[in-house]
């Protein structure tokens, strides 16, 4: 889920709505290995030797993203990439993608061919093909809702569920980059004066999914559970925790920080662990593999950090450091909905 | 696709667009049976005995629907229903739905219950399972955007493209009677002073999808070509014979009017020939299996109607009946986006 300019409420009333629906509505059947709940749904077919992982995921005007501040190509390549992001958060191989574009009669022709070129330039990166949609006149601003089809490895699939006590958390990338790019657009900033802020913004209008990623740590058994970071480690880490039925320490020594976002006066730290929309990965890895495991990531991927631990009491510690004082993060769970 | 407050200039926009896509930006792989082009897409997996069909609408507030019109749960049954529609058209049977709501935020939790409510009701019937989606506050109006995944028989469906002159064509249901609704609507009338005004508000409202009918046509092997009435026959047809690759004539005095909206000052013929939304199915039986089609027809199913020919001149000509006059309704080829 997607909540760039979302305010908090909006958010907890969102998670609040989505628990319900999923005790009441989810759909029960065999054929279902995964249903609401995770970054994706898992099903199967008989026969198949991979599971199918969906995804759908909407981005609206004034909600998820300012059309003065995204060019078109740009919001192409922001819809799917936020789609591609579930998938690579299940392990999974992007296959196809279907696209419902709503536009206002303002929009010109050429706007409807720029965004599907910045689809269709991070499509074809990460070999999804596009199979169908749905193009009809807004009369409310712009809306793009995407759904994107996977395939699992062989029947294996990460979930959010998987983890255990002991487990060791990492994050890929840093952490409030595309938080600190929404900054200086909210300051005006559309154009980056110096490197750091161009990418910061660059990390807000064209997020990287870290499908290669999350494919390496499903093939090879590392991750234990996973999901990506779409509103921030503050939101998405207790999520984690409830899935997996377990708690979680955080070490902010350890974050990766985007630092040079204190140049324009925000609070790397925060940002990091509020901020939405870093599309990053968040997993854990048993801790009897985790020396394994930071030998054998591959050099030329992204970045990967050691962050925190899940810990079979309940709730999310922040401290500086281990063994540092901490305190209580989140409680992990999420108010219910009548 | 959708259209039902849909001015024509919009919908020709969105044809064209859409042509340009498909040749542009559409996915090629021996894995993508059919793609963009078809009510739906239809992709294999290795090892599966049958394909996957997916297809993807969107509802949007004051384009396809108007909220003082609907109740949620009509609303929730509609946005489902034009969807296993699509599937329907494919001879698909419907497995799996994701459904994307944005929100304003003045919508109240009740309103997004019942609406999932309308869309369960739907859903139990056709026994599709929800299996994920997306909730969202929005800044403008509701949107709904559904994915539905359907099944084929083996690894059959029907096609728009399967079509060949002297083929019988055949419609499920009347024509023109959602249009018809939609009429009362406009005139203010949300509840039905009789049967026949009820009737035609519940089908706008609450379409039902042909999914047996489809599944049937398909199993039976009678239709060669297929696609579900979203737009009005006027506009559908010309898109089944150009994926055909042929033309048709259809009489007006076999067309199954909804001739009940003369009452409210409605043209039936105009109603069903340009009326959208009726979502029944429009298909061809090949000339010398039409007899026999006609008595395998299981009388528990909706009627079906014989309202003309596909033709090996191009271009679609109205008659009142075979051997009248005609003249041509529409040519049967869209404008090309440059």
């Amino acid at each position: 889920m997607i909540s760039a300019t979302k305010e908090r409420h909006g958010n907890r009333r969102e998670n609040r709505i989505v628990d319900f629906l999923e005790r009441r509505f989810a759909g029960k059947s065999a054929s279902i290995i995964k249903g609401i709940g995770d970054d994706a749904a898992v099903v199967r077919q008989q026969g198949a030797k991979e599971y199918w992982v969906l995804t759908t995921d909407m981005l609206l005007e004034d909600i998820d993203f300012r059309e003065a501040w995204l060019t078109p190509d740009q919001l192409g390549h922001k819809s799917l990439a936020v789609n591609l992001s579930d998938l690579a958060a299940m392990g999974a191989r992007p296959r196809f993608h279907a696209v419902s574009l709503g536009i206002p009669a303002y929009i010109a022709d050429k706007w409807v061919v720029q965004f599907y070129q910045g689809l269709a330039g991070l499509a074809a990166a990460h070999k999804t093909l596009l199979i169908g949609g749905d193009l009809s006149r807004s009369a409310n601003g712009i809306q793009v809702t995407i759904t994107a089809l996977g395939e699992t490895w062989r029947r294996r699939a990460v979930y959010r569920s998987g983890g255990g006590a002991g487990d060791v958390l990492y994050v890929t990338g840093q952490l409030g980059k595309a938080a600190a790019g929404l900054e200086l657009l909210k300051m005006g900033k559309t154009v980056g004066a110096n490197a750091s802020e161009k990418e910061a913004l660059r990390a807000h209008r064209t997020p990287r999914p870290q499908c290669d990623v999350g494919m390496w740590l499903l093939q090879n058994r590392y991750a234990s559970c996973m999901m990506d970071l779409s509103d921030g480690i503050s939101t998405d880490l207790p999520r984690l925790c409830v899935s997996s039925n377990v708690g979680a320490e955080i070490y902010s020594d350890a974050l990766p920080l985007f630092s040079a976002s204190k140049s324009w006066n925000s609070d790397p730290l925060k940002l990091a662990l509020h901020g939405g929309e870093d599309f990053e990965l968040l997993f854990a890895v048993p801790g009897n593999a985790a020396t394994k495991f930071t030998r054998a990531y591959p050099k030329q991927f992204p970045q990967v950090s050691r962050i925190g631990i899940l810990t079979s009491s309940k709730g999310i510690v922040l401290r500086e450091a281990p063994g540092k004082p901490g305190h209580l993060l989140a409680n992990g769970g999420f108010d219910h909905f009548n």
